[in-house]
């Protein structure tokens, strides 16, 4: 017998995954939650039927989501990371050795039960706690209203627009993020595929250029994502990526960051660019 | 009714994709042949079941296996192009005012029949001829086997290699390359996804850097293709990638490819850049 799962990465493309064991599906407060084993891509994390994260490629998501916001600000002490319920985005930020204090904020508390029980190398540091660590199990959007002046850097490692994450891709939530940033902070936000997802790249890219004085966004090659290419929005209030001094950078252990990447990730193909211009 | 396609991007993944008409299915001398108009991708060439090109896509793939190579040599008059089929890769070359030959040797005629009938926007050169440009139904080995120190550029555009691509991924094709190739030439060949093909990928690289001083890989984000990434490899005689000053470099009209690309493409992840290493 074959069992296999499907996304639907949009109406029109599908992209189908042979599946090994099912570990767990169920229903949270928020969304459907499913834990498989595949083939392809080892052990993954499936909300609302959509591929999140998988033990094979999930370095590549979150070296890429922390390592890049952070060596743009030259002390990020205070981080808040919004979403990121399988703990890897934490796990990064915590091997920068300038950051002090770690918040993370998700709002689906079984996505952490799980992910410590299924995915423990990506859920290391919600297993083990670490000293700057904090995870509150909340509303990310009603943590950001309250937070003042407050945070270096913000990441905002969401799901898709749909469900729980869709109040994350919002203008009156990117106030709320400028609010909750120190004046010389920054934020990155997952902004889903260049080539599927353009017209909500376009609004959000406007949205927060129209908020922030830099506004970059940079790209990444995840298989397990539709197209397999992803991008990421920065808003900054006054550090730009391209100004960072990569020879500087202190070395961290990745497999898919490096200092080139630093800023190679930022050089768009014009396809992409031209997001930004609309 | 729904109709669609689907290809196996290895045994435990494929994607599939929505298609509108299927235009063609038939088998030539070499391969199964199939054109269909797909919902995402616009009309589409499959051979052997294995998605070639698409309408909406096929921009990134030949003007990066084009241009990269082509501006990496500050005088490539004469250019080979061994398969490129569909008329793409001729179509970016010829974009270069510095070239003056580029012959072309395609071993299916029926693809070059079918490109010319049922993709138009992709088989220009093809269809409305070019003084500089001349095709030849043959085999692109027996055709490297006879030439000596002739070109200053080789584009390999070939297939997977199963097939009728077998024989352009092994050993002794790579030293006919080499002595087709002019003191100072240089030759690219697709060469798969550095995800899902790694162990193709370090094989070829190892072949092509014991024969060539300078091997490198560049890669591009190609949503149609497994995992969305895909690389190149090039052999230089003489040229290396990342001494192009790329200010000077002429203009010319792209979708993808810009001057920051062409150096930005050599920047690899860790997990691609290690394949260079084993």
């Amino acid at each position: 017998m074959e069992i296999w799962v499907t996304e639907e990465q949009t109406k029109d493309a599908r992209l189908s995954l042979r599946i090994k064991e099912t570990l767990y599906t169920g229903k949270s407060d928020f969304q459907d939650v499913a834990v498989v084993e595949s083939e392809q891509y080892g052990r993954m994390l499936i909300l609302d039927g959509v591929f999140q994260t998988s033990t094979s490629d999930e370095f590549i998501y979150h070296e890429m989501i922390a390592h890049v916001p952070l060596f743009i600000h030259p002390q990020p002490k205070n981080v808040l990371i919004i979403g990121g319920g399988d703990g890897g985005t934490a796990r990064e930020v915590l091997r920068h050795e300038a950051v002090e204090k770690v918040e993370m904020v998700e709002i689906d508390g079984l996505v952490v039960e799980l992910s410590k029980k299924y995915l423990p190398t990506i859920s290391t540091v919600l297993n083990a706690g670490h000293p700057k660590f904090t995870l509150k199990i909340d509303d990310g959007i009603k943590h950001m209203k309250n937070a003042q002046n407050k945070y270096d850097v913000i990441i905002i490692d969401c799901s898709d627009p749909v469900g729980p994450g869709q109040g994350l891709f919002k203008p009156e939530f990117y106030q709320d993020v400028y609010a909750a940033l120190k004046e010389d902070g920054l934020f990155v936000q997952q902004t889903e595929s260049p080539f599927l997802h353009r017209e909500l790249i376009k609004y959000l890219y406007k949205e927060i250029s129209n908020l922030f004085p830099v506004a970059e966004i940079y790209t990444a090659n995840i298989p397990l994502y539709p197209s397999g290419y992803h991008c990421f929005t920065v808003g900054s209030k006054k550090y730009h990526p391209l100004a960072v001094d990569t020879e500087k950078l202190p070395q961290i252990a990745t497999r898919y960051y490096n200092r080139e990447i630093q800023k190679s990730c930022f050089a768009l193909p014009g396809v992409v660019a031209e997001l930004k211009n609309s």
